[in-house]
């Protein structure tokens, strides 16, 4: 076994998809470290030539390892050399694309490229909208929102409304559950009005403690017991309300997205 | 060829890997027409006799594609039937893999379990930096920032910032080049002391015009005049500052990025 590998990822495009792919299958190896780089925009032979000598120059005589999604044959038969390991993340797939489609691919450079003008728009609009309905804001303009995300402070609102937005082009709007509200177990009318487009998102009380310890170290806010408190009640107002809630304890930023989006029945692919 | 074909983004996780490799094939045949549904959160073989139902209920008689980056081969197989296209994303590549590191894959299933906290706690840490940042607000902070975006309104500057931050967990500020600064070629002091972080983005002047008439159309502020000598002024800056700048036209959020991060040399797998 290898106790370290080289790994570069290779695209013609951005080379996120790559290094995701790459990265899902370099973590079931955890015992092997890995040094990794991406090497995006690798769209010509001279591109690619440049590249090699690159690589070759930093990871001589450790036979590294290249995941390429390079779709043109001749800039990818650049790298595909005897001293590396090339994995190509497409042939294996596009070639049977091909023959379950009965159609010839492209094989054109660059997924982006691809990517629809509105579908970008879309997601431009999304972006500004959550950043100006983080925490609160312009509660009054919630009738535009696909989402609003409820929850007490630290328990991942934004962070979880700016992937949703981002990523998937969604208005995400997000209101913190304060004591105002906790106390009296009730929300506002405007989140009452939207509630079929509201999620609560809650959290382990240990784990909402240390987050706020992080933040305001020995403060009534971060002590273990306030949070016990507000998680408490934050679930009964959502049991009040009929609003669905789930736990962002030990979740990705991606996996809450993907699990609201799932509890909320919005599809990421429209 | 197929006119048009269902099919379906299988994962044990999150699915965005499977979704974002599928369309990257899929996107090679733009003359067929995908019906896609993604399904997250396969992890047994009771999930996939249910979604293997759904499928078949939904998609009988089309022979749905099906793309799978589920790691169990228990689960896995309750997919790969006769009746659909079976494509595994991973199979071929994992396989090989092991053969060139000598190792054995730990096959199992949740590329975002394997995310560190250090690295999620950083992206969470970014998203908040780059909202509480974003278009001029608190400049005396901008020591903290790992980049500072500067752009007239509209060239895209909020939407990169917070792609940056959410998903590679760089603390991106942004700042507006507004008149009191385009009109003298100045910068404020606080970008001034912090410029070997601050990089430019410009745009097209009729992008940036068609961009401005969809917010406030028929206004001064839109008009492709103005945004001719917005965007001259702009370089103007840069140029002045030795800064370095890139177009947003007709570039995704995700092309922007991974351009600021070649040019300013910020690694994105640290």
């Amino acid at each position: 076994m290898w106790s370290s590998k080289d790994i570069y990822y290779i695209s013609d495009s951005t080379g996120i998809l790559v290094e995701s792919l790459g990265q899902a299958l370099t973590c079931q190896f955890p015992e092997i470290s890995f040094n990794e780089e991406t090497i995006p925009f690798i769209q010509t032979v001279n591109d690619a030539q440049k590249a090699l000598e690159r690589i070759m120059a930093q990871s001589v005589g450790l036979r590294p390892v290249i995941f390429s999604t390079i779709m043109d044959p001749e800039v990818r038969k650049v790298l595909d050399r005897p001293e590396v390991e090339f994995f190509d993340g497409f042939a294996f797939l596009l070639d049977r694309l091909e023959v379950c489609l009965e159609a010839k691919a492209l094989r054109t450079p660059g997924f982006t490229h691809h990517l629809n003008n509105d579908k970008m728009d879309k997601r431009v609009e999304a972006i500004h909208y959550c950043l100006d309905h983080d925490d609160g804001t312009n509660p009054k303009e919630y009738d535009e929102a696909d989402l609003i995300i409820l929850g007490v402070s630290r328990a991942g609102k934004t962070p979880v409304s700016v992937y949703l937005a981002t990523q998937m082009g969604i208005k995400s709007a997000n209101f913190p559950l304060t004591s105002e509200y906790l106390g009296l177990y009730s929300l506002p009318e405007h989140i009452i009005n939207n509630r079929k487009r509201a999620i609560g998102l809650t959290s382990a009380p240990e784990v909402l403690h240390q987050m706020r310890e992080k933040r305001y170290a020995g403060s009534t806010y971060a002590k273990l017991s306030t949070c016990r408190d507000e998680v408490q009640q934050a679930q009964q107002i959502f049991l009040n309300y009929n609003i669905p809630y789930i736990s962002s304890s030990g979740k990705s930023i991606e996996e809450i997205a993907t699990q609201i989006c799932q509890e909320m029945g919005i599809s990421r692919n429209k």
